[in-house]
């Protein structure tokens, strides 16, 4: 998506060798125009796959698919973080570990509102390892049975594995912009 | 608003006397096409306040306010919970007690993404003790010299005193639901 790489390279920030912060227009603050642009080429991408739902990860994945929940009509679960007394005890979780941070978190998702007949597109602002992926697709697909239609990524990391990964269990994985490398501060998509 | 109300009394669960679940449709999973209700209805109700840009905080307000953010045509800016070193550390931050949780929370907002001259209208899902919005408040106001043009909340709890105080002190504040008491499991509003 040529207008999200330009705005990666205008206002991004690349840092060492795997960091690139988009906190500009991203996951800060946040340019809800561009974000309108992100949710129809999402639903551009995933329009076949007759999804009923978009699952996604708090904090920044919210927004993005929110935007991007009106051009298909379908409602949003994000799954929160760590132990929260407000999703009650009927939740389904996974483990997610961060390589980024060295930390492990648990995410939930209420069983109310996964069912076996549901067929989901997971949305997420980055797509790195796949740790965070990984965790939804359990929750999904091994815990409540349903089918994750689609996997729809801002930003991926070509030169981390877990889209490569992903895609070879035959998940339909859209990256809108794919950066393959960071240089001395260059941004290059692959 | 009359369509908030009716969806809270059909899919909200009051519990004890001063706690109402709305997961189904707001904070867990999200109805888009409320949400999208919601926003036109805060952008009535803020249209003369001439705003520049809309300030939340993670997770649930994110989704509300990229939604609302649309029909003012503004940028969304989200108070980050936690030390995040993503952030940076040129942050303005604040202490938010939750007495629901009986925790301290430090919020942030990185010092790029707020300006004197910026006109905010904060929104978020809950008002209780006012707690997130005072933390806002000071964040914006006295650190950053930026005006509070609006506060837009989704649901206030009339019977804690937080919205109260916050119209004591000047403050334009607009709640699309007011609840003055939970009894028995039911909801009444104010």
């Amino acid at each position: 998506m040529e207008l999200l790489k330009q705005r990666i390279l205008e206002q991004g920030e690349g840092i060492g060798s795997d960091i690139v912060k988009v906190d500009m227009f991203l996951n800060h603050q946040i340019d809800v125009e561009l974000l309108c642009e992100i949710g129809k080429e999402f639903h551009r991408l995933f329009a076949a796959a007759s999804i009923n739902k978009i699952v996604t990860i708090e904090a920044s994945g919210i927004g993005i698919a929110c935007i991007a929940a009106q051009y298909f009509s379908v409602p949003v679960v994000f799954a929160k973080k760590g132990q929260n007394k407000n999703v009650g005890s009927d939740v389904y979780t996974a483990n997610v570990h961060s390589f980024t941070k060295g930390t492990d978190t648990v995410i939930g998702i209420s069983k109310k509102y996964l069912h076996a007949d549901d067929r989901v597109l997971i949305i997420d602002d980055f797509l790195a390892n796949g740790e965070a992926c990984n965790g939804l697709i359990d929750i999904i697909e091994r815990q409540a049975g349903a089918e994750v239609a689609g996997i729809g990524i801002v930003i991926e990391k070509g030169f981390q594995l877990g889209g490569q990964a992903l895609r070879a269990r035959g998940y339909h994985v859209e990256s809108l912009a794919v950066i393959q490398s960071i240089e001395n501060g260059n941004i290059l998509f692959g």
